[in-house]
């Protein structure tokens, strides 16, 4: 397995374009685009996503949310923890190691991660060290929620 | 375009392993299947899922949750809303209008209806007369929010 350099991605034009290649382009991605568009945001200012090059190429990318502990509803003790999504790697580059090196990335961030597992990636989840949570209508409301646990933490009941 | 009959799916055990037929199946149909082990709800008790036969085989279905309008962001004036979700018609089954009959049955409730739309299904979901909403990042943490407001209802500013 390569050893895959994790950066976090730039909010510009460039990186816009970049991620209509990936499947899970959406709601998000167009709202970045009109902010950079009306100067709401800096070009080049720092975005909530990170990803993986294969030279001049976006080939892997992943979006992480901080979210506040008086929020977390997953884990116990109650803390920050990150909101994993849109983790994707483009056809022709899956199977390398580059998915796992973005989620160990998540996980060296030293808090608990949480993610929505795409349909029938329950296996991939289990391979990097992710738990199914016990499923509540209220909150989860049709997601697939896996979360990984520190040490020390366990899921909040 | 057919008219085809929207039904309230019951859970047990036949409904559960015909989930098993669609590709959004996950975390929340695995929990479903414990608690009727455990008889921790009653055979043929009545499910968040909507669905359409075809003959004796579930080929469509969806996800209806009610969220109370205390909880409500996306509505003006804020109200009780329908949280739409695995929204799926299986392959061979698909063209027919049966994802339309889905959404006109969720639409025919009389609430404002919220779905996370899949990607790329943006069209979709235009065609039903569903819109984007305008993209906050704290409340929908890289969902791709898709809205339809019956007549007199706005978005949430």
């Amino acid at each position: 397995m390569d050893k895959h350099e994790v950066v976090r991605l730039n909010i510009n034009f460039k990186t816009l374009e970049e991620f209509e290649n990936f499947r899970e382009y959406g709601v998000q991605e167009l709202s970045m685009k009109e902010d950079l568009e009306h100067n709401i945001v800096e070009n080049d200012g720092e975005s909530p996503f990170y990803g993986v090059y294969f030279g001049n190429k976006l080939v892997g990318r992943m979006s992480l949310y901080r979210v506040e502990g008086k929020y977390d509803k997953y884990f116990d003790p109650p803390q920050d923890y990150y909101e994993l999504w849109k983790l994707e790697v483009l056809p022709g580059f899956q199977g390398k190691g580059i998915g796992h090196a973005l989620v160990e990335f998540a996980k060296s961030l030293g808090l608990p991660v949480k993610t929505n597992a795409r349909q029938r990636s329950d296996d991939f989840w289990a391979k990097q060290g992710f738990e199914a949570v016990t499923y509540d209508t209220v909150r989860d409301r049709g997601e697939n929620p896996f979360v990984w646990f520190p040490q020390g933490v366990t899921e909040q009941k």
